[in-house]
């Protein structure tokens, strides 16, 4: 007999950006309610060593589209006498970050939550190992904004990235032509407590403000954005969890954080009022949403343990409110 | 009989870049000497005013490929502490121009040869009708160099255009890839007296010199160049050209130049010593180098006429040196 009462959500839209998730969860809150929600989303630190996520990086995307001229042109003749559409584009991306890392769009970090003395130390024990992290990327230089370590720029700052860019001729060889329009798509991770609708507002406002001149430029934001995500660390779902970390593994968690976004558990929060402690037993090396992703076999039998143990523990507890 | 001895000379690669013209004119000197050239590439003004083409411009170009992480990576985790590819190139670029669109790439303007006060009014009579020329692009505002007209900049002032521009993700909707590479082309269009090789040589120190941290920049120059081409407008060519237009439109020609490149004048002056005079029929509805390109019937019987009268008046004339 279980020694709580137990709902299971099995969510299969993860990989196309769960469409259909909000809607589902707002209109099931009577079916869904809970006290808190355990995600087998996340995972360990590695094989030896527990870690408790416990904040997700929001999102935000958007596209810009530039246009100048009706068609592109292939002849030599115009060439100097109107804004070249990819001149306008790289102008512009070019305004939105400081040349040291750190992100010019007017506002954007003014809802950033500073870190605590004792979040901040939290982060600060988890070892890092600059060399290993550099070598596993393939890179000789780390890079980022200025003033914080990278698990600080990873999980607790927020960023503004270029994830596509495109215009003209990208072929083999040369073709000299002026093209007629450029884009790029471009998103934001958040952190606690920005919201991505205002960052969206605030970035359409620095692209009216920064068109350079001869050019029309068009925003297009995405409605599908992501909350980012906080539970206390000392919330008493993770306090059970520590427990059951400490049994399995011999050791306390690091308290990390993920730079990535899991938008259910925003939803989540808002909806149902429970936070979720992310308890998963994924390994870094089993490449997440690749096409060549897997789970050690092992990793299911350690899950079925700890998941078993933790709701023992959490029956023993008296639930706080959340 | 005719007036002058005459050697005709088809080339028919022009539309792929002409990769074995100029080892073909090197190998074939003795074959092609002559005193000076007619071309039939190029055109009048319009229907009724005639023009006579005495510049063309030069052309380079070179891809610049930007690497940072071994592959790409779709993961939050990482956003944040590595130089973005695409940010790197975005940034190198806007290094290129000044923001009001002068080049700043150092001793980019060194060898342009200053215009003469006669050069300048040559320019300066034709008329130039700006909301027309806007119109028929489809922009709201031109845009170019500082300090000079739209002709002047089009014909007598080098620029430097991005071509191509891509990295990333580029589809529909979102993907928050942090891609490994980014890349663009871009060529440079120049005047007398600017090198291809020289400027080439410009442009690779200049990208290594603004390389941002984090990256690594290949720069691949591409070994096709195009010399640019300067006839002087006196030129004995050029009378005689004069004295026919002025017989068949009943009007002097304009002394206009031309943005593009048309790489063989370089070359026949540089290996035959011998000028091009560009003694051309075409008008600018006719969709030079599009699929739908085509020639007015009744500009045969002009031309054909026109070269006959060409062939009398050059023979009448004293032939100078070149």
């Amino acid at each position: 007999r279980l020694p709580v009462n137990l709902k299971c959500f099995f969510e299969g839209q993860e990989e196309i950006g769960s469409p259909q998730l909000p809607e589902f969860i707002s209109a099931n809150r009577q079916l869904l309610a809970c006290d808190l929600i355990f995600s087998a989303d996340g995972g360990q630190w590695d094989e030896d060593q527990p870690a408790l996520m416990i904040a997700l990086r929001g999102l935000c995307n958007l596209q810009i589209d530039v246009r100048s001229a009706r068609s592109d042109t292939h002849s030599g003749t115009l060439v100097g006498t109107i804004m070249n559409p990819i001149h306008a584009l790289v102008r512009l991306i070019n305004t939105m970050h400081t040349p040291q890392g750190r992100i010019a769009v007017d506002g954007f970090y003014d809802a950033v939550r500073p870190l605590s003395e004792i979040e901040q130390n939290q982060i600060a024990e988890i070892p890092f190992d600059e060399a290993d992290y550099k070598a596993g990327l393939g890179v000789e230089e780390l890079f980022g904004e200025p003033g914080f370590s990278t698990y600080e720029r990873a999980w607790v700052r927020p960023t503004l990235e270029v994830n596509g860019i495109w215009g003209g001729f990208q072929g083999e060889g040369v073709k000299t032509v002026l093209p007629s329009s450029a884009h790029a798509k471009i998103s934001c991770r958040l952190v606690p407590d920005q919201d991505p609708m205002k960052i969206l507002k605030l970035l359409t406002t620095h692209i009216e403000k920064h068109t350079p001149p001869g050019v029309k430029v068009a925003v297009d934001p995405n409605p599908s954005t992501a909350d980012p995500y906080l539970i206390p660390f000392d919330h008493w779902g993770n306090q059970a969890a520590v427990t059951v970390h400490r049994e399995l593994f011999g050791k306390t968690p690091y308290y990390a954080r993920m730079g990535g976004s899991i938008p259910v558990c925003g939803m989540f929060l808002k909806e149902l009022g429970a936070y979720s402690v992310n308890f998963a037993f994924g390994l870094k090396d089993e490449n997440v949403h690749g096409p060549d992703e897997f789970f050690r076999l092992k990793s299911f039998s350690r899950a079925q343990l700890a998941y078993g143990l933790l709701l023992e523990e959490v029956s023993k507890l008296e639930m706080g409110s959340i």
